[in-house]
């Protein structure tokens, strides 16, 4: 804990300590990763990306409330798993932060959360057509995609999972998955490591696209079944890199 | 009223008195806002958006007819509720400025009207099928939107609203709401500011593109009812400076 | 006719006179057209864009074969209506020239005429759906638009409109219309100027996209009537200005 | 064989000879070419792009493994027919080169190959309906295209081609086409030289596009028939330089 994080804790009286500090490119990694998913057209002017905290696990890392397209290192806040600001210095974290708070609480091996309103795939969050994994750059979606309907437990809302108990309910339907959407407003993944979970992101997207596209032409669908979606998922994970550096240089000069 | 503007008065021997003078950054926005919709796909080389006057409730600004990419602050004309220009200084406004008119002569509430051939919207101003709410940001047409059939009460005609009896007419099926097609044309969105009418626009084009999608995939759509329409309305339009900010530096220098 | 174009004319034994010297502006706006309509997606790698000579009816100009993004006034050829060239000077003219040499022969209301693979338009040439005017800037589809099929009068062959006779064939099926579909090819849009031919080149590409969307909705579908289209063209003849001068400065410096 | 290549063989004790030095022009053109098929919308951060050693048939050159978008004349490696590297020197060749390498031993008349997850062509590889030749552009699409499902020979996988056999298959499957679908992963178009294969590789693309519309539209389609393939084919090919010299400028300063 730094003196000044110790000073905002002792203003608020309730600031929980923080992880400790944390290398800065990881910050610029995780600042990229919120300008890439803008430029792969996955973000809009909302999103949100978190990483947790490499040092301790009950604290995660994310952007003060900004638009993703605008976000650097020096937006990142550090926030316990209650979604409270380490050190907030005046800035705002995003009204949905319990998204990511509580599945970092529910699922120790995830270690990045990407939250979009991914245009291609809120169709498949309103109607009852699964998601499919349509290639293997989208195998992690051959594990199944479950749908959360924030309706089915808090009734008729405002929509934003802005409480834990709305975010816990999130987890639960994510269960053991890389994907879940939400009915009417958009879809998290999560995923082992930042370039990973950018990665399952624009694949949600261009899988949704490519599905679509397959039911249209109409006929049984040769998707991914569950066991080469394992399969394929090793190897993207492998070789993600490849496509991270190239996405990274598009956001960075 | 300044003296070059009695001047034109005088010189055309019926100008309206000007509402006074507005705050210079307030024109900037406001021709922004054309450019922003230019920017994110719902103008194109057609579009004209309007405020009514901060100062005076029955004058409204609005560029001279151009381009909405071109627009700047320098081509913003004031008008009265008859659509005549205060101070034409030999500017043309646009033919259908009668639209913006009669929409601030009947509603109190609208501050801001933009009108748009925007592309994946005027399909479902051709067919029956109404426009829903497939998601949050689109959360302002689960009230309802209507369709604009200029033939019902004109007959056959060149489609343009170009009279106060069709920005009238038009009006009136617009009735309470933030949206209301024109069959075979485009849309009128409407707010009660700047930024929440561009944002408005915006998400009306992009629900209308995840709307046929979902539509396709076929089965019963999960779009947001009116009252959770309402609610997260509210929230969007509490949280609509973070998006207005990246749209207008994207394009502003 | 200038001494090098006599010059080339005594080479080859057969050029034909020139229509005489062209404005270097009108030149200019020629080549732009072919820039523009690669700019609005309408031409890709392929497309040509002509116009008829401005002080002889038996003249056209179009570029030499070159990719329509490249086109600058220096590239424009002049010929006559066997689509020969008056000053080749060593370049080499469109195959399919023929296309414009022959509407320019068979319409005197014809000023400008433009060939493209648009891309939202080619289903339209392969399906019996008619195209129609889904708003008021596709205003001159509701006169109706035919379909060339190169086969009914040829048989098979490889497409191409390479010959008089094809020319001829296609000028024919187009008939008094603007607009005329190719089968498996593309389409091709007349005008009585040059900015109106762009304009109608972009709108029956945006049009169709419209249509198809309109049509996936399913239900009858409110399309403009033939004589909304009459009114509405005469509108956007009037008015095409405000679209050229943005499209013309997107592509020049 | 050059000292440094003889060296790396020595290191490796198995290095295949090389066929020899390729011209500087040559291995930049290819080069060029992933980077085209990125610009075009092909390639994402995957695809590759090889060519048939232009002195010794049975070797072929390849970009090591890297994002196309940023391949230039230095990443570019020779292998044989077996996918070994003639002089690796540290660089690692992609792990499904063997498409490539198993096409040139099969087919002695293709000079070069693509491989692309492009989006408009997965769902072809998806579901039963036959990718066709929607106009003159797409003419090779008219001989016919197979799709190969790796299921059928080696069950269960990770989808990649990454050993001889499976290369072996897919050739198998290609046949005498140009274009082969690759279920749930994507295409290989193949051709006589780098410009066609890159023609090929575009317009099967954008032919996928223009079919799935066509589809939706519904009614018989008026594809290319197969002897029109043919014939409009021998026109592409004989044209394709315009199309390559636009490209090839984009992506080069």
């Amino acid at each position: 804990m730094t003196l000044t994080q110790a000073a905002a804790g002792a203003r608020t009286g309730a600031a929980p300590e923080s992880g400790g500090p944390v290398e800065r490119g990881m910050l610029e990694d995780l600042a990229a990763a919120s300008r890439i998913l803008v430029d792969q057209g996955v973000f809009d002017a909302a999103g949100h990306f978190s990483m947790r905290h490499p040092h301790h696990p009950d604290r995660f890392l994310m952007s003060r409330s900004l638009a993703p397209a605008l976000v650097t290192a020096d937006d990142i806040m550090e926030f316990d798993l209650d979604a409270e600001p380490c050190d907030a210095r005046g800035r705002s974290g995003f009204l949905e932060r319990f998204i990511h708070s509580e599945i970092y609480r529910r699922r120790p091996d995830v270690m990045a959360v990407a939250h979009s309103h991914s245009a291609a795939v809120i169709p498949f969050g309103l109607v009852g057509t699964p998601l499919r994994a349509t290639y293997h750059n989208a195998a992690f979606l051959a594990a199944g995609v479950n749908v959360f309907d924030i309706r089915e437990k808090f009734g008729t809302t405002d929509i934003v999972v802005n409480a834990p108990d709305k975010g816990a309910a999130l987890a639960e339907v994510l269960a053991d998955k890389s994907v879940v959407l939400l009915r009417a407003h958009g879809m998290v993944a999560v995923g082992p490591t930042v370039p990973d979970t950018v990665f399952r992101a624009i694949f949600t997207e261009v899988s949704a696209r490519v599905q679509l596209q397959a039911a249209l032409l109409g006929g049984p669908m040769a998707a991914l079944d569950a066991e080469e979606g394992r399969l394929a998922d090793a190897v993207n994970l492998a070789t993600v890199a490849r496509s991270w550096d190239l996405w990274k240089r598009r956001v960075t000069d």
